[in-house]
């Protein structure tokens, strides 16, 4: 199957899942519910939990044993676009076609939407009972460890900073590791965890490759668009930039014994959206 | 000892807790650091860790066990505050005499900070070595339920349909129950946890009474600054809510066996801020 087929199906079963999840139902407070759904569903080509998934079934773990973690990954990932789009964040009115959710819900219910993901996510990995008392733990040090201040948070404040003054190369290295490159590092590792293989070097390797391959595209496919921020391309030209992702992607593929691992790294390297 | 003087005192012990949690350094992001200490550290009269702690005490568990499940129930109570007071939600400018996190810092940096909060709980919760890794976890699912959609974001939510329509006293006491209440009976919890003592029955009611007589409380001491919201005085007197609290006071009392404890209900029946 080609990757594209791979993620396409993927997402279809995860969105299944997350759907599962998300059938809260309660008249009193259904805007809230709404307002999560709405922030959740139907979205993206959810690429955390495909690394969540493919890395517990590299190591032997079972697909009902990864998959509270890929929709908890998915929803701290959902969380933190709700609040980055807000009016005192990005400001953004449309997300992937999509009113944004406090466009769609209002300001107080699109932070409301945002905690509530958030603390949803914990809420469905600890109820994990595929993984050990031993593994659940870990991967909740992990959720918080790698969504938190010292990680994916941590790089949108660093973000927010780099409106208002230029990184140097090594400040805008750490931005993207902690903004983007935490969680997918933080997706591979539960795949890992859920399938009780605590070995995460490999894992680790890979997810920094493609966190930064991912960043470096995301660069080139909005170049002229950020003028006013520091980006890869504020010191290396266009094909050095994609000759450096291209250099990564070679280093995740051979990190890695799966062909989805490495089709999907190679995929990321080309993508064009 | 009075138990004025055992709030004051275990404030003080959760603050330096509190503290050591949070010293961390960081040049680069330091706002993001400095926005979480100022909205946790020196605030409020610590009740929430109080229970965990003496509940823990009182089923025979460790100080040691109890104070990091204190105090990540304080960071979730405190990252609750600053996103309920931001302009989308309260919109207050003071707390406690301090300007609210997002006068202080802005409000891009009062929305990570309240997201950092809490995740932070749980990275500190999941990190509590002291507890076994089953009590760790069913901390952690109670921390991520309570403090959830379905407890108190649930309750901020009815909170806020409150200002638009009236509630009967059955929603009344629905919202309270999920707004204060949860986060409250979850403290407790996390004491009989620390302790590993898992049957929850007394701690389940003691912490129903004493959640409910701290909002019937807070609606006397707030009385005729509120004329649009529904409260109890919607339904009783002031006579006949102080008798109601009083009753459930009693109850609380009644149904647990600490002096700190029973006087702390009494304390919360008889505060006057």
């Amino acid at each position: 199957m080609d990757i594209k087929e791979i993620i396409a199906k993927n997402a279809d079963k995860v969105e299944e899942a997350l759907k599962g999840y998300l059938s809260l139902e309660d008249k009193q407070y259904g805007i809230l519910y709404d307002a999560m759904r709405y922030s959740v569903l139907d979205g993206g080509k959810r690429i955390r939990p495909l690394l969540t998934l493919e890395f517990c079934r590299m190591y032997g773990g079972s697909y009902e044993a990864a998959l509270p973690f890929a929709c908890a990954i998915e929803m701290i990932h959902a969380y933190s676009l709700v609040h980055d789009d807000m009016p005192c964040m990005d400001n953004d009115d449309y997300r992937r076609g999509k009113l944004t959710c406090h466009k769609q819900y209002g300001e107080a219910n699109a932070l409301l939407c945002g905690d509530s993901l958030l603390t949803y996510a914990f809420e469905v990995a600890s109820a994990n009972e595929q993984v050990s008392e031993k593994g659940r733990v870990m991967a909740l040090k992990a959720l918080a460890q790698y969504a938190g201040h010292a990680g994916m948070i941590g790089g949108q404040q660093l973000d927010l900073l780099g409106e208002e003054e230029k990184f140097d190369f090594d400040t805008l290295l750490r931005m993207n590791a902690m903004k983007t490159g935490c969680l997918i590092k933080c997706a591979c590792l539960l795949g890992c965890i859920a399938a009780g293989h605590y070995d995460f070097s490999d894992a680790e390797k890979y997810a920094k490759n493609i966190g930064l391959t991912f960043q470096i595209i995301d660069d080139l496919l909005d170049e002229g668009t950020e003028d006013e921020k520091t980006t890869f391309l504020t010191f290396m030209s266009h094909d050095e930039a994609y000759n450096y992702a291209k250099e990564l992607t070679e280093e995740a593929v051979a990190s890695i014994d799966s062909d989805t691992l490495k089709a999907f790294a190679k995929y990321l390297l080309e993508r064009r959206i």
